[in-house]
């Protein structure tokens, strides 16, 4: 499992990712799933990754053979629209599936893998999408401005709570890694270090990338008093129909 | 979908259930999903069901026609321990399977049904099983003294931080309640009215049972309390890096 969220907020792009997979739990792995193109200030693209390894690190394998592409639609470098860029995900997808989607049956694996990607380019929109198995996709909009893959449930309720499309940068980023904390403490595939990039508006520039480590100071203080904090809130509830 | 809880404590039992089914988005009905075989002061059983309801219903229909059983070990009611009365919800599972699980096969429905069952009886321990589509079941231990079924992930979190086998009654039900907040927020296919059961340790008896509607008094500012309560508790974390 996995667990990746972007978001699309007035003031910018947020992506965080965790870094843990596994294939059982006797085979657990540290990748990175979050990977960047970016030519500052004319354009970024962030594509987070989640699902089976095989098929995703192939997907992202032909992105990067694009990255030699002559015809602007197939590079994700000199793609004119984030729009084309998802179609380019999708199409990659695609092409996967019927190299080893037939096999991979044979085998008993499902073919299952989903990516968030959003970017800007000069003079255009910020955009965010979400890309299914089938490389089909959805774009966040103003009403659900963020998208989760992989484990998303534990770390939904936070977000729901928090966050809408006028959250400042920092409140956002602080409400992505309370999320993943929720993540990481139910499920045990989900784990630090994680991946953040943060990308400000009409900046079409990574204006911060860190490697949050599981003893990051501030992502500590965080999961302290955000678990300290819920206790105290918890034992303050009124206590029953008598009170 | 369903969400249903089972505790088993040092201080007795507690079991909420939610009431909604749905098949489809636009076939949404209201059924109880708990059962409850009392003879005050003898015995107790509280059974909770989830998954599909045709399977737990005629689970709990076998159960119901079990009463009239002469041998001890088939009737709820007479059955000498817990883990009888857990064998006995596991065979009217497999009896069930046997009896529609190929249609259901040949339809494409899955054969998928859980349950949660506890209770006492006089002179024996409390006990808390989950019991699984297969008809094999678990126990609750003092590691693990609680079972959730149905759509679990959401309101997981909170049962995580506050419940072990120590937490007073008043305070589980308060973090029972706080559990179905976030699942009834999270998913449309869980609703209130809640259904809540206590039993007390060696009471034998159900001391409380109470149908919840979504304007309860204690629910509603259980509800309002929580979520003012988590806003402001995001708010006063600290917001970067750099504070």
């Amino acid at each position: 499992m996995s667990y990746c969220l972007g978001m699309r907020l007035d003031e910018g792009l947020i992506f965080l990712s965790d870094s843990r997979t596994n294939a059982g739990v006797d085979s657990v792995a540290r990748f990175r799933k979050c990977f960047v193109y970016e030519r500052p200030h004319e354009r970024v693209i962030v594509i987070l990754t989640a699902g089976n390894l095989a098929v995703t690190q192939a997907v992202i394998g032909l992105l990067e053979e694009s990255l030699e592409a002559d015809e602007p639609e197939s590079n994700i470098m000199t793609t004119p629209s984030l729009y084309e860029a998802a179609r380019l995900v999708g199409r990659a997808v695609r092409t996967i599936h019927d190299q080893d989607g037939e096999a991979m049956r044979k085998h008993g694996a499902d073919f299952n893998a989903s990516f968030i990607m959003g970017g800007q380019i000069k003079g255009r929109r910020m955009r965010l999408f979400q890309i299914y198995s089938a490389g089909n996709f959805i774009e966040a909009s103003e009403e659900t401005p963020y998208f989760q893959i992989g484990e998303t449930k534990y770390g939904k309720p936070i977000l729901q709570r928090v966050v809408t499309a006028r959250t400042p940068l920092n409140q956002a980023v602080k409400c992505a890694l309370v999320s993943f904390d929720s993540t990481i403490r139910s499920n045990l595939s989900v784990g630090a270090p994680l991946d953040l990039v943060v990308c400000p508006v009409d900046s079409q520039t990574v204006a911060l990338r860190r490697w949050i480590q599981e003893d990051d100071p501030y992502f500590r203080h965080l999961r302290k008093k955000w678990g300290e904090g819920l206790t105290t809130l918890f034992q303050n509830l009124p206590d029953s129909w008598e009170e």
